[in-house]
């Protein structure tokens, strides 16, 4: 694909940091939920570096949340997802996947316990809330569905306690991974988990209200001057290195969760019960025909902004859905599903771009 | 917005004819059901010219079906809609409305019977596939819904019948507005209607296999060498001159079908079984309290890329969705929802663009 514009309108969504995102000098969005998700600042290679060296500020309230707030709402979570939500505390947010009546994965979202009976379920790429608001009417579940305005803000990057606690105290700092608390902002306790899509580690705040964004993004940037705070977000590269699959892209609803290696979400406990639990069952006996693998891959590559099949002896075998440049690990980096006789790490395999064929090499883990 | 880059990425999907679409000199997208929907080749206003005078292949691949397939599938999407479907025929596809438990539009696709217990739900932007895939499952209708491999190919403009005779025979122009049926390209039996997102006229061929993509638009093209025929795309000035809505721009799930001026597709025969029927009762017994109106707007406007609330005597009475210079008409023609005080064709607003107030004024009519 060459260079296009993104033309603006409306139905894909401006959010609470659009003009702070815009005074960054943004060069480019993808549209996600939506809504405007910045993707490059001065060039994915320069935002990688920096990402992996400094802090940097994200603008990803394109993840939405989809509220469930009611009498009903854990049980009907419980529901939704085959993850076993037993331990799930205000103090402490769960990934979970949610599939379809196949089996197949609608979502890999975030679940926040956010006050008594209210629950954010904080999505990927995808209209959730379709799917919960049918599943609460059809089936009776005492609550209401909803989208709030609730728009997360992410800082993320190796300096990023620093940055955080000099904005929200010192307190932040205590938060463990995927740990959660509320902390305050101009006197606004806001809601903060230790999360985010990248390998360096920081934050994602939950705001909730809009008219807080641009006041919070102002406050960081000028408490982060001398760290070399910037404006980023999800960053192909790193993202890629780490091995951080993106719905969408990695797994679609043609993936089981077993698929996409996060069988560990995935609690024998619910599998009775749950929906989609049947088909999970039975893959998880069975073994799964296919799984999710670091993939390096030689030569040059063009994007890859669709899916590139692989091959071993003629015979397609898997598919490449994310690859890219790691200048850190002086290779083609990439995430695909490879068949079950071909995944252990080693596997020599060949990769059918659209601008040819590479020799590709089943890795025994991500990079980083 | 600045004008900015869209990221690539295989989860904004490519289409069938994204090589001739790239061929033709796209200069922006925009994604829709996470997919690229081209919207601008030449520019805006040189595009909306040629498409009021020639005849224009459009890629609406985003156009995503639906599929609903089984022996419940015409008692489920009657479920689903409150529009009255005895009259579908597969020789007549129907626009309806669909709506939540509280009576908000969740979509407004277009509904075809393409065979025996099988239908296509014909989507604007958002994922029906979800609210679908629920509700067959909770409420156990015996059907298996999908997204089948199907990609809407537009012929719009003035010379669309000739174009269209060409490639699929003289039969075609026999087609009334939302008639369909089957003709033969190289052999193979495409489900055509005539429909399409302009006023211009014009044909959706339903083109149910990628690998046929190409081959189509290419003998398009050579066969409407004559005629001038350039590739386009839904059209901003001419959609909003003609009072085209579009889903997650001038409606969204905060709107009831009768406030967008559905009430026609809204059938009193349904509203006791339907989904969402009850709200809807509610609001017709009561009035609706805001309405879709055509607005013309006074000065120079930004691009309408945000929710621009009306004003009248200080009170916010509504807010404009879409808007731009109509060079035909010689003003800013709009499309927004006015509260019920003020929906009369000639009252005066305020419209507060993100670049100041200007004077509004509600039109009795669209343009065209």
């Amino acid at each position: 694909m060459t260079a296009t514009l993104l033309s603006p309108s409306r139905r894909v969504r401006r959010t609470p940091f659009s003009h702070g995102v815009e005074a960054a000098g943004v060069t480019a969005y993808t549209v996600y939920n939506h809504t405007l998700l910045p993707t490059v600042f001065e060039s994915v290679e320069a935002d990688y570096r920096h990402l992996k060296t400094h802090v940097q500020v994200w603008d990803v309230s394109c993840e939405r949340q989809v509220q469930v707030k009611g009498p009903d709402a854990r049980r009907m979570i419980q529901f939704l997802t085959p993850r076993d939500l037993s331990k799930l505390t205000p103090q402490k947010c769960m990934y979970i996947p949610v599939v379809d009546q196949y089996g197949g994965m609608l979502n890999d979202p975030v679940l926040l316990e956010v006050a008594a009976d209210t629950f954010w379920i904080s999505i990927a790429d995808g209209d959730f809330l379709q799917w919960a608001l049918a599943v609460a009417a059809c089936k009776g579940f005492d609550v209401d569905v909803s989208e709030p305005d609730v728009s997360p803000l992410g800082i993320q990057g190796p300096m990023a306690d620093e940055l955080a606690a000099r904005v929200f105290g010192d307190g932040v700092r205590d938060l463990r991974f995927f740990g959660c608390g509320r902390f305050a902002f101009d006197g606004v306790p806001m809601l903060i988990a230790r999360s985010g899509y990248s390998k360096q580690g920081g934050f994602e705040i939950y705001v909730e209200d809009s008219a807080l964004g641009m006041p919070l993004w102002e406050a960081l940037f000028a408490a982060g001057d001398d760290l070399g705070v910037r404006a980023g977000g999800p960053n192909l590269i790193e993202r890629v290195e780490g091995g951080l699959l993106s719905y969408g892209n990695d797994m679609t609803r043609e993936n089981s969760p077993l698929e996409c290696g996060l069988g560990k979400y995935v609690s024998d406990s619910q599998l009775e019960t749950c929906f989609g639990g049947r088909a999970l069952r039975e893959e998880r006996a069975a073994g799964s025909r296919q799984m999710i693998r670091a993939i390096s891959i030689e030569g040059d590559l063009p994007g890859c902004d669709r899916v590139w099949p692989l091959f071993a002896g003629g015979a397609c075998v898997g598919q490449v859905t994310s690859a890219t440049w790691s200048p850190d690990f002086g290779t083609n980096v990439a995430i695909g599903m490879v068949a079950r006789e071909y995944w252990d790490a080693g596997a020599i395999l060949e990769v059918e771009t659209h601008e040819g064929m590479r020799r590709a090499t089943v890795e025994a883990a991500f990079w980083i």
